[in-house]
Formats: C-alpha cells, sequence, structure tokens
C-alpha cells in the first residue's frame, strides 16, 4: 500500500532544471563552503544514518523523551548555542537559537518524529539500517523510515551549519530552531512549544519560517509552494454502549432480527456527509472556501499547461478526475476545494472471509482538508451539529489531530529569496497556490506570529508513509542533486536570506 | 470479543429440566450400556482430546486432508463398517455407512472443522491442549477451540456406539454419516457430497438426519428447533479498479479533491439496502418471507411466557429491542424477519489513528439470513440487480458460502423421538420454530432428499466460536448433564428411533 506524505510532493507542479550538478555554486564566495561540504560528505551522511536508527514515533509511544534530545544534541553540534527540550501535554519539543550576531534572524521548522512502518513490506533495505544502495536512474540512495520525511532534508540543512563554521565563515543569519515530535500525529501540541513565551519571543523577530525539504521531482523539476491546504483528522465512532441501541458488547449475528446495528447507524450517518457521487461536501452551515483569486488561477493555468496529464493519471492509479473534469479544472478543483475524505473503515471482522457477527462498534477514520479561511474549529462543529440534528448525536467525534490552512505571499521576501537562488542555478520556478496536503504551518502564518513560511531544498526522495522510503545521497541524474547538492542550496538560502 | 456460533444456542427457549442426572437411563435394557459407557469414559474422553488437537480450519487451509483421514478412521472405529474420504472442489468430505441389518436407517450429519482461532485470545487454557479444568458451577470441563462446536456432542455419539457395540448389544438402526470440512466457510460445497449418488442412495434410506448437539443451557433447560434460517455470507467490494473512477491503488488523502473515492461509493450503496433504521431490508425485488403461522406463533408465545426478559437483554449488553418491541413480538421478529446485517468493514488504515491515505478499495462483509421459503440464489440475484440498477453495478458482491433456511415438522418420526426421549427423562421440552442462526440443514430437507433434519444431545458447552470454548466432562450440577450423560441420551435416542 501506497502512504503517500502529509506534505507529499507526488503533486505539485515544477519547471525545468537546466543547470548540470556541478554548476550551483554559482557565488565564489561560497567556494571554501562548498569544498567543506565535501570534505564532510562521509561526517553527515553517517550524522543522518545515526538519526534514522534514533526512531520516534507517537502514535506508537516509541522513542520519548530520546527523540527529543538527540534533537537537541544535532542543533548544539551544528553551532546552536542553546537548544532545549520543551515539554508539553503530549511529546516533547526543541527550542534552540543560534545568534550570528547579524541583522536578519530565521526559523526553522523541524520534526524528528517518523511515521509508523512495518517491516515486513520493507523490499530495498529495513527501515531502519539506514542502508545506502543502489538505485536505477537515481543513483545512491539511503533507504529507511525518515530518509526524506524529514531527517534526511533536515540533516542537509545542520551539516550547512557544519559546513559554514568548519569553512571559518561568519553565519550569515541569526537561526531559531523549533523541533516537534508529533509531526505524524498532526500536530496536536505545537501551539505549546511554538507559543511559549521564549520561543514566541525568538520568532517574533523572524523574517519567517522554513523547513528543510526536497524540491527536486525525479525529472529535477522545481515548485514553490505558498501555503498548505489545513486538516482535521476524526474518528467517527458508532457503539451500542453510546447509542443505547445495539449491543454494548459484540453478538451473534443471527440476532439482527431483533438488535439494532451500530454498523448501519454508522452507514446512515457518513451518508448524510456528501453527496450522492461522494466530491462535495454536504454537512450543515460546513465553513465555505475562500474562491482562487485571479493570481492564484494564473499560477493554476501555467502549471498545468507544462504538466504531463495521462503521466500524471499514470503515477496516481487514476483514468478520470473528479466529473471527468479536465486537467486545469481538475486542479482548480484541488486547489480550491475542502474535502471530506474516508482514511479507513473498522467494524467486526476485518480478516480473511467471513464471520457472523453483529458488531457493537463501528468507526469511519475520516481526514477534513481546510481550504482558506476555514477554521478547524468552525468545521468540527459545523459536523457535530450536523449529526445532533439528524438523529446522530451519540456518534462520537474523536478529533486525533489538525489544524487551519496556511498560505504566505509570493512578495516575502522569505520566498523571494528562494527565487533568486534558484534562479541563479538557472532554475525558473513555478509557484502553486497550496499544498493540497497540509503541515501545521498556520502555526507560524497564523496569529498572533503572523509570519511568512514555506518549505525549501534542492535534493530528491521519494516514499514518506510508504515502505523503503529513500532520499538521495550520490545523484547520478544530471536532472537532480545529491546530498552536498542539497546542502549547498540551503547554504545558498541561508546566505540569500542574509542579504 | 465474543464470537457467538453460527448455530449458537444462546438464544433459544427452554424447559425446566426436573430429572437428577443418575435418573436418566429409564429403561432398564440398557443399563448394561450404562455401565460400559462408564467404564469407556477415559478411553472416549481421550478420543475427544486427540480429535482437538487435529485441527482443520477450511478458512486458514490447515489440517487438510488429515482431517477427513481422522474423521475415517473414528468412524470405522466406532463401528462403522466403510468410511470414505469424498473429494470436493474444496475441502473433502467423509461418508461412512454402519449396516446393522435393522429395518430403520439414521442419517447423521458431522463437521469435522473448527472456526478460526487466536490462541493470544484464551484465558484459561490453551485452545489446543484440550485440558480439563474446574469451572465454578459446572464441574469439569474441556477447553478447546471444538470442545463444543462440534466435536464434544458429536465424539460423545461416537462413545455411545463404542458402548452398544462393548455390551455385546445389537445396533438399534443402521447409521449413514455425512462429515463436512467447510461448515465454517458456508459449506461451499456440501451438495458435493451430500448428493453424491451413493451417499444419495444411502441417504434416501434415511427416516432423517441429525447432528449432535448440546441442548442444555446451564440451567439445564431443553428447546428442540424445528429449523434454521438459511444465509448468505458475502462481501461487497468497491474498488478504483472495477469502478474505473478512483484510484487503482492507494494515493495521499489530499488527492480525494481531484480523484473519486471507493470508500464513498461503498457508502452510498450499503446506504440503499436498508430503511434508515437500518433494521427493514430495502433491496428491490428481494424474496419476501413466508408468514408465521398460528402454531408457530403459538410456540413463540410460550417461549416469551417463561423467558427472562432482562437477563436475555443482559447476556446480550442490549437495553432495547428493534422499535422498542415488547419481548414476545422481539422473538417474532426474530422468528418471521430476514435479514441484511454488517459483519465488518474494512477500507484503508484500520489500525489505532489516523493515515493520510485515500483508498484504493473498501469492503463491507455481509450475512443475510433467510427464512422460508425465501432462496439464497433469489437474494444475491436480487441485491446484484439492486446494485446494478443505482449505479453501483461495479461493485463486486462475492458470496464465500450460504445456504437456503431449512424446516422439519414438529411431527416427523426424527423429532418426535426426541421427544419421547427427553419425556422419559423427565424433561418437557417446549418447540423453537427456527435457530435464527443457520447450518446448512437445507441439503437434507431441500430437493431432491426431502428428509426430516435436526439436532439431538444433552449435556452442556459454550464459547463456540470464542476463545475459551467448553463442553462439560463431569457435571456438579443436577440439572445438567456431563460426558457420559451426554453419550446416553444418543444411546436412548438411537434405541428409540429404531423402535
Amino acid at each position: 500500500m501506497n502512504r503517500p506524505s502529509r506534505f507529499s510532493a507526488a503533486f505539485v507542479a515544477f519547471a525545468i532544471l537546466t543547470m548540470a550538478p556541478s554548476s550551483y555554486a554559482a557565488d565564489e564566495d561560497l567556494a571554501p563552503i562548498k569544498a567543506e561540504v565535501a570534505k564532510r560528505h562521509d561526517e553527515a551522511v553517517k550524522r543522518l544514518q545515526d538519526w534514522i536508527k534514533q526512531v520516534s514515533i507517537a502514535a506508537e509511544d516509541r522513542g520519548f523523551p530520546e527523540g527529543a534530545e538527540f534533537m537537541a544534541q544535532l542543533a548544539k553540534d551544528a553551532g546552536f548555542q542553546q537548544a532545549t527540550v520543551v515539554n508539553t501535554s503530549g511529546k516533547p519539543g526543541v527550542f534552540a537559537t543560534l545568534d550570528a550576531g547579524t541583522a536578519k534572524t530565521v526559523g526553522l521548522y523541524f520534526m524528528y518524529d517518523v511515521k509508523q512502518f512495518d517491516p515486513a513490506e520493507w523490499k530495498t533495505a529495513p527501515p531502519l539500517d539506514a542502508a545506502i544502495i543502489d538505485k536505477a536512474g537515481l543513483g545512491k540512495v539511503m533507504v529507511g523510515r525518515g530518509a526524506v520525511n524529514q531527517k534526511g532534508p533536515q540533516s542537509a540543512l545542520l551539516a550547512a551549519l557544519h559546513a559554514i563554521k568548519g569553512a571559518g565563515k561568519k553565519m550569515p543569519v541569526n537561526l531559531v530552531l523549533v523541533a516537534e515530535g508529533e509531526e505524524e500525529i498532526g500536530s496536536p501540541n505545537i501551539a505549546q512549544l511554538v507559543l511559549k513565551p521564549e520561543v514566541k519571543a525568538a520568532l517574533e523577530k523572524c523574517m519567517g519560517v522554513f523547513m528543510p525539504s526536497t524540491m527536486q521531482g525525479p525529472d529535477g523539476v522545481v515548485t514553490i509552494n505558498l501555503g498548505s491546504k489545513g486538516v482535521v483528522e476524526l474518528e467517527l465512532v458508532s457503539s451500542g454502549d453510546k447509542w443505547g441501541r445495539g449491543p454494548a458488547k459484540t453478538v451473534h449475528s443471527s440476532l439482527k432480527a431483533m438488535i439494532d446495528s451500530p454498523s448501519w447507524h454508522l452507514i446512515k450517518a457518513l451518508d448524510t456527509l456528501v453527496s450522492a457521487d461522494g466530491n462535495n461536501i454536504a454537512i450543515e452551515n460546513y465553513p465555505k472556501p475562500r474562491p482562487l483569486s485571479a493570481d492564484e488561477k494564473e499560477m493554476i493555468a501555467k502549471v498545468a499547461k507544462v504538466r504531463d496529464e495521462a503521466k500524471m493519471k499514470e503515477q496516481l492509479s487514476t483514468k478520470q478526475w473528479i466529473d471527468n473534469l479536465p486537467m486545469q479544472q481538475a486542479m482548480e478543483r484541488l486547489q480550491s476545494q475542502p474535502t471530506v475524505n474516508i482514511e479507513g473503515l473498522v467494524a467486526g471482522h476485518t480478516g480473511p472471509g467471513g464471520m457472523t457477527i453483529l458488531p457493537h462498534r463501528a468507526a469511519a477514520k475520516l481526514d477534513l482538508r481546510l481550504v482558506p479561511d476555514m477554521k478547524k474549529e468552525d468545521a468540527v462543529a459545523a459536523l457535530k451539529a450536523h449529526l445532533a440534528k439528524r438523529g446522530f448525536g451519540d456518534i462520537e467525534v474523536n478529533v486525533t489531530g489538525g489544524y487551519d490552512p496556511t498560505a504566505t505571499s509570493k512578495d516575502a521576501p522569505l520566498i523571494q529569496a528562494q527565487v533568486a537562488v534558484l534562479k541563479r542555478a538557472g532554475i525558473d520556478p513555478l509557484f502553486w497556490p497550496r499544498n493540497a496536503g497540509s503541515y501545521p504551518g498556520y502555526i507560524f502564518t497564523g496569529e498572533p506570529l503572523k509570519l511568512a513560511a514555506g518549505h525549501f531544498g534542492l535534493g530528491h526522495g521519494s516514499g514518506a508513509h510508504a515502505p523503503d522510503e529513500y532520499y538521495l545521497i550520490e545523484s547520478t541524474n544530471p536532472k537532480i542533486q545529491g546530498y552536498d547538492g542539497a546542502v549547498m542550496s540551503f547554504v545558498e538560502y541561508l546566505y540569500e536570506l542574509g542579504k
């Protein structure tokens, strides 16, 4: 089963990369740093391997607080003068600062947790060995859980700091790092980390916050996302216990003739949430999306023009978009529409064959994607009121995580610095109004911080949330950067931000 | 989780047992046999233990053809002159005959397979040790998968044959045994066994067919069932592949904004199958139930009068019957109404927490209970046509097992012999029109054989399909028989049938 990343690059737009990998460092002043990056390659790769072996998975309560302590040490080793583990009511976060005595301060958002995995599903290498193997068409990749999501690119950013320091150069910006351990469960406690007084005070000095990422698809394409949809992850649970009808424990299926079924109760409730085709939200008083602006429509049109629709459909194993829409309209729908999606259904017997039971409990796992200016709390409140009004008030709405959508202006210096770095490297990036996936950028872009936020980083990886996740270490593909190229992209970006 | 037996005794009516266990063998001629039963107790218990250790589970393709060979040997050891393994397109059956040179011939229906189990869920003893332990209020019980469903009572029937032979007595009836290895998956190939020419020819000579069973609840109550509902077990599967919409492989949930969802497609299809309360079948042209006869209503009224409704609701962890019906009407509904029940729902992420995916496949496991004179094939055909007409023709209807309902007249000699034996033992049994569960009696009662069919056997056990299944070996409860009492009930029944 393919489990793509919450912040998947699978469906973003792109531009043609024209440079060769060796031509990246255009600025001559950075040549000594580039030499240092090469010199420290093995050390940096080893650091990433050690990090992958230190597993933290919030859903399994695995690797805490060790993951946070490891993260704090990584920051100190990279030159942060202070790095503190910050307790929350969930898993701890890390707050670190690097004061370079410069005018500009930049925020970094890291996650040190990774998605759950089943070692049995990994075919190319075990998930925790961080083995380096050959991958056709790419070169040498490191295979491991967290390799691309998000330890690989984050380690490359840290390697950039090591290299700048190692080359005897002055750090071009001050840095404020917040790292959380609950990204993969929907960042339920990120506010306790980011809005803690001393953290908030440090972030208020920042020109913006970015998360190290991989912007290059296997064909070297580069896109700048200007935000992300919000998300609510929740379970709807129908049970005999809460309903007061149907069995409180699973009973024999023959009893259906005289006992109500919590499973049918759930089906009837679910049916009311969306239109007959399953595609439009029918929840009463649900918050409405802001229509796409002319500027956003133009961005989408540009992307649609260069996108290979047939290839995209093949990658997504899909014959038709919703309503048989043409490409551009499908993309507009992707960008503009909120969704109510079924992630999972669970009731009774889920194994092979049948089991003649009347289950006492049925659950639907939903994710609701939100677009500007919808609010998570409004969506949840509307859902609850909708269910209650229709006789489904007993069905539990268990919200497990999520957050509001996030948006940053194309004109923000944080974004324009990305454009400058990419253009110097011969890349003319396209823009994408927002990633249809989600990340908790709202905590930076929303009240009270109202900062610019984004992702940046050359390099490539794939398989986030899936088996055989990898991050490219040594590229044999002239269109995409390997590890050292990714590290240099961060060096360039930091210098650009410092200008 | 409680997984009651397909032929559960959990919800049948009862009568008061007045005799003491030791007073059972009323017929003096049977005294030497009774002595032989006692003498051979340890041997018979050991035989049952060996049988439990020989596991056959069709759903797991486990224990074949060994289970059939073991069954054939058990029959031979008990005096059947021939016992043959009969291959089918599924798991093999066994056909055996015992010619006693008597006028009357009786059929026996056995199952040698057992339900799946998870050893981790067994708390009192491991499922395959067949350990004998003390159970409060009952005495010594044998714990093991198949202990009550159905190896325990079947072994007691075999022990009756050993005892009759051992006592030097003439067998009172000829016997024809059919044993199948697929009862727990819905007997998909039972016709290939039962209607095989030589088997059919042997069965045509029978006055009826019975399955050894346990008729005594923990309070010693005894009920005679006059049939069983039919059942269809099936999976409804919605997939992007078959639909031609939605993904053929699971993709990231953010894509819901432009890609259709097979899970919502399934929900919309399921919604059309039943009324808003989930209790009445809304499938177009679905076969209709035969109304209850006055005689059947009277049987139900008698049962309702003596049944403890509060205790029954407690046992079934249910506060209200469907439509808040009073007891008697709820029982009439149980007896007269077909059901469309959800056994299980499976889509996408079924483990703890969330997983931001748009699953390519969603399945509902259903069981449809049928009452006279509904036919399995008519029910399946109506379901398929109903779905196709509403735009759900792509949803697979995968029938995994099932059969028509079965009914036998109260006046059949097979049943009247039960009444005679029970009355002699001081038990005035009540009748129950049909078990709301199912067993493949239709193969005997339907065309072409049209035989009487039923269940018989004193003794007690519970936990069919559940962990800690047991069969009572030594009773400390004066209301219910232990192993030897069960064996003697079969001796008495065979002699009564031979009259």
